[in-house]
């Protein structure tokens, strides 16, 4: 599911198994979490919340984006990922949206969203959001 | 658009003709505006910033709920609502969104949304708004 | 700390022990949590999220507010009131803040804060907040 | 009051008189507001609202951050600035916040904040928002 991109290396995490090491080794970060009562999962703050001194701070200035899937429209998708950007901002991150549409009526203005299992247009504006964090990346790193 | 419920008046206001006083005499409102850059129109910031000194804090424990529409799934219109959330509760409002659901895939969490012109799911959600609204309004009063 | 309010009954929970059924049989919520990221504790948020089918949409209706203190000015004391607030909007509660100021500079419009151990101004904050819930838990149940 | 950086030439502006050019030919930005009613002043929404067709998503991958002050503590500081937030992330900006302390107490998580006057520390916090603003933009312009 996660591609490579031309000169970067990307890794895909489990929250459960996830290096802490792995935030200070990244250029970059894409967190995404389903929509659990408008805010990210507690399983994903958990890991934030328990790396604070592993990370917290340390992260400053590398590119960070999010996503979220929720049941319905209007049911707090944005929200959650706005608790991430939250977050991530908190952390020190350089933190971004989309203005592009992946498709009409299909953006990603504060990180990616779904309603229920992700369609196609919905599928791209995630793929457009990991080339932008790719395109961020290099240009912090040139 | 606007129908009467059984023993409550409703009365539809555009923000460029509003009454101010209509925020005093009234037991539960209802603000919705398009979403322009995942905040609420500039005009509908400038009613309630222009009113600050006839109506804020004065409409304490009165019943408030939004609505927003936006171009795209992912570009704001949560975003948008939560906006005027945040405007509400500041003015001394108690606010509410709907855990029910218009539609399978269709709610208003935080306030009702919609993508582009609203379809008959979301304007179901608008329904249930108003009235939960009436609901409130009426058992604040009893 | 806590007191018992004239004709209200108050219980006092930590998170970790805190019944779900709690929740149901409340009329009134105030729920508070140190800023962890800008965001509520992962504890808090589990105990939500776990009791989504218990309580989840079933205390429509009923009156709740939030608190939370920061290490600093500036450090998200409201963003993880707000996180709250989102989180009981989301549950299906009335929320509200104060308009009232606890003293020159001091106010809880969101919900209370502090920054670091609460001052006396701040703990006036909460208590404001816990006399408004007592006083819309009475009207809404009258 | 805006002093230059080495290597970056600095511009201010009142939102009733700034030229919308200036955000197209600017590498990064900083925004700021009073804190009305918890989100930026009509004014400010208002310059940006009219100039989506000028400057809206051109911007993209510059660099912004947000300040605000308000009359009291939780009287919605942290609330405005996340309203800009919120809008510069729409418009396509990269933002940004600061872990760092300005002193025991006053930090910019997520841009700099003041209670009233800002005293000598929240305007150490503005300075250091400044300077990382500078930081930031030579790092993406090299």
């Amino acid at each position: 599911m996660v591609k490579s991109l031309e000169d970067i290396e990307v890794k895909l995490n489990h929250v459960g198994k996830a290096d802490p090491e792995d935030l200070l080794n990244s250029d970059g970060i894409i967190i995404g979490s389903p929509t659990h009562c408008g805010v990210m999962s507690w399983k994903l703050k958990k890991f934030f919340d328990e790396n604070v001194s592993t990370a917290w701070g340390k992260v400053e200035g590398k590119i960070a984006a999010a996503f979220s899937s929720s049941g319905g429209l209007g049911g707090g998708n944005e929200m959650a990922v706005m608790s991430m950007v939250n977050l991530l901002l908190n952390y020190g991150y350089l933190v971004f949206g989309l203005p592009e549409y992946a498709a009409p009526g299909v953006t990603a203005h504060y990180g990616a969203v779904a309603v229920g299992e992700p369609d196609e247009n919905e599928i791209k504006a995630c793929e457009m959001l990991g080339k932008k964090t790719a395109e961020y990346v290099k240009k912090m790193n040139s």
